[in-house]
């Protein structure tokens, strides 16, 4: 058959139209939309630790279980963004540490694993929260792990060692940042600080609102810098979270707090500049624990949501969307009954971190069966599993008379839920996999495929016409 | 410090150009390059099974020993190309396999995994490259494992069972295709077949060459469709490639069978389509097999620059550079020599099947540990894991007589290298992760962002502008 033969009559309209756009739609129409214009606000949003994974399976979770995309990948389905892969690596390694990958973006300079913003040869670089809040920018941060963690502090402070973190609520308190919401009070609270420092009364004294739950939070006046933590360390997980109550009244969800800080920032005549870091997505990752990866990078789209209707609304703000690493990469793997598998996920209440942590040495099989049963909905393990987890609280406590609750058989528990779950882990640490990246708003549009992370630092400045000379 | 102050002066050249463009640099320019123009040619790669860390992993490689990015990556590094994440799902699962996945594009609707073109009702999809042949254009397909194989037969042919390659090959014969080649001579060899048939002489008879090696091929006249094989089944890993004057003289490169067929057909009116399969790469994830995976990624990228070589020069091919699923998700684990055991994959001169195929039961464990010496670089394991390995043997004829390839202890193997390659793998099967998508040329601005496989189908018409009515 000849070409001229099936371009005669046929389904499509016309040749002409044929000719010009066989496609029937617009191609890519980013580069127009915001032409000209210049980032007032910006927003970055950071899922610690994410692999491509955990974004597959969050938005394979909302199309089973919602009927719709993540809003992530909605921004995709909707062509909003521009999207890119970021190389990570740190000046030690191919494999960041949150620490350095934040310095990365924060300090525009790779520095060292465990580091924040101190270069290898010592060079201090000044993070770009600082230079925007210089620039009269209003500037914050917003964690579910403690606000003094690396990934806020990477875009606040220069320091050699990010464990440091009652030094970091000390430089905090100079810094004068207009919100800064999380975890971490025992780096804030006399009574556990090393130096007995009341750090509360440092920052109120500054003049700031210290709120301690929801309710505080939410009735923090505007005019205010406000200092916000809600737990000891990092917050809930959010598969926790929704199953007590008492966690769901007194602490914010990250889309909560994102919204919040946005009301704190918005009004401001030159605009503001935040991170949102959804840090347990991480945590989860690091203990191979799926409920806590899961519902957490659910928890963390929520606030993507936050974000972008905002900047839609307001039309002069950049939403950064990204992760910092891969960790674990998990991934749903080919089987017979992956997809109950996967939707047997819908029906997990706890996370691994509550069923560990409430087991004890004295516990029964039967007793552990049937926390696992409650947790992960119905599942039942058998009794030799059962029996492989116990041995590690008779062992540990034979050995040292405590656990090491960073040390309770995580590992175990996850390969024992594979088979129930077909969820598998590369290992419970960082992977050097290049990281998602993508962008909404003014500035997207010069947004490269590919891009290293220390050229976000000289991008967003430029994104938002505020030069790079602090 | 007031905005007004730091717009004076400093360091960009001029405040109306920082307001207009802060980046120096034009949007992405894609829309406008290939506005009106239609993909008079498709050449349509597939790294079968490359998981994200994979793509990683072939970069950093790059980066790391010869000082440049990938040629896939290099296309983001420079703009040249839209990406996008597809959902690969097939009709029965979330996790495809590759017959599904390659029927997805190539009939355009998900049928169960293990079934090409026809659907679960019993609906048989016409394959892409039938109504590109029937509109008039060459077509053809080129792969590292059997030309019978499920990703090229899913877009030629359409029939239950992906097994049934001998059928495949006579489907083939009927079909009169301009370019098939690959491995999978058992299909095609009157010896070997279960009824006898020389496949050979039919294809001869219908006017094709015949070429069995790198020579044969490389004589193949212009005018006379050509049909390639050149090994039983799939062709030997590029890491034992390497390894073998005898493959090497004998054995064409996937780059050199992907310059080859554009050759064959690049001077077509019409114009032309083909597939181009790495399909080893999936072969190695299912094996965990570090250096067959990397170096057949790599192996895979130097038929990109083939085809996105011409597709410059010529202008009016689309190039869609993708995969059908992930595999075994793959990447380097953080730890402090993660760098150093990256680099000793370079020294890596043959695959693990090379080292397992080799082991027999009364081997020595210092041959055992001589030969993944030899294999790897001077990589030195234990006693005890040398032990493990051979277990496997001794058991295995213990049991049945002979040991099966297909079970050798692949998975020991990995889990003792992960210690000195830093690579992990969460099983050996396919994962459920959205693939990686990009598109160079006329068609690629029209890309989403997210896509469905399915839609791919019509897309490629539509970008070649043939009609979608066979």
């Amino acid at each position: 058959m000849k070409r001229r033969d099936f371009l005669k009559g046929g389904s499509l309209a016309t040749i002409g139209t044929l000719l010009l756009n066989p496609f029937g739609a617009k191609a890519n129409t980013i580069t127009e939309e915001f032409k000209g214009k210049k980032a007032k606000n910006i927003i970055f949003m950071v899922s610690d630790g994410m692999s491509s994974g955990t974004l597959n399976m969050a938005d394979l979770y909302c199309k089973r279980k919602l009927g719709r995309h993540s809003h992530w990948l909605s921004l995709y389905e909707d062509s909003l963004v521009n999207r890119g892969l970021m190389d990570m690596a740190s000046a030690s390694s191919i494999v960041t540490d949150s620490a350095a990958a934040s310095s990365s973006w924060g300090g525009g300079v790779r520095v060292n694993n465990g580091s924040l913003n101190v270069s290898p040869n010592g060079q201090e670089n000044m993070p770009i929260l600082q230079k925007f809040k210089k620039a009269g920018k209003k500037v914050g941060c917003v964690t579910t792990v403690p606000i003094t963690h690396a990934t806020p502090a990477g875009f606040s402070v220069f320091t050699k060692s990010r464990n440091s973190q009652e030094e970091i609520a000390d430089i905090y308190a100079e810094l004068g940042f207009d919100v800064m919401m999380g975890g971490g009070h025992k780096y804030f609270d006399a009574a556990q600080r090393k130096d007995k420092k009341d750090m509360y009364s440092v920052f109120r004294n500054k003049g700031y609102t210290v709120a301690r739950n929801k309710s505080e939070m939410n009735a923090a006046p505007k005019g205010k810098p406000l200092l916000a933590t809600f737990d000891e360390d990092g917050l809930p997980y959010t598969a926790d979270h929704m199953s007590s109550n008492f966690m769901k009244n007194n602490i914010p969800t990250i889309a909560e707090m994102t919204a919040k800080a946005i009301d704190q920032m918005k009004n401001h005549s030159n605009g503001f500049v935040m991170q949102v870091e959804g840090g347990k997505v991480d945590w989860a990752a690091h203990a191979n624990d799926i409920a806590g990866l899961l519902y957490d990078q659910l928890a963390f789209d929520d606030a993507v949501k936050v974000a972008v209707d905002f900047a839609k609304r307001d039309g002069n703000t950049l939403v950064v969307i990204t992760t910092d690493h891969g960790n674990a990469n998990p991934g749903l793997i080919y089987g017979k009954f992956v997809n109950e598998n996967f939707d047997s996920l819908q029906k997990f209440k706890n996370t691994n971190e509550w069923i560990l942590q409430g087991i004890k040495p004295t516990d029964s099989i039967a007793a552990v069966k049937e926390r696992i049963e409650k947790a992960n909905g119905s599942v039942k393990i058998t009794d030799d599993q059962a029996k492989d987890i116990l041995s590690y609280y008779q062992k540990a406590e034979k050995e040292d008379g405590v656990y090491n609750p960073k040390h309770l058989p995580f590992r175990t528990l996850a390969e024992i839920q594979k088979s129930y779950t077909s969820v598998g882990w590369i290992s419970m640490d960082h992977s050097a996999d290049y990281t998602e990246l993508a962008m909404y708003g003014p500035g997207s549009q010069y947004m490269k495929p590919f891009m290293k992370n220390t050229d976000i630092h000289a991008f967003l400045l430029k994104a938002a016409q505020v030069e790079n000379k602090f």
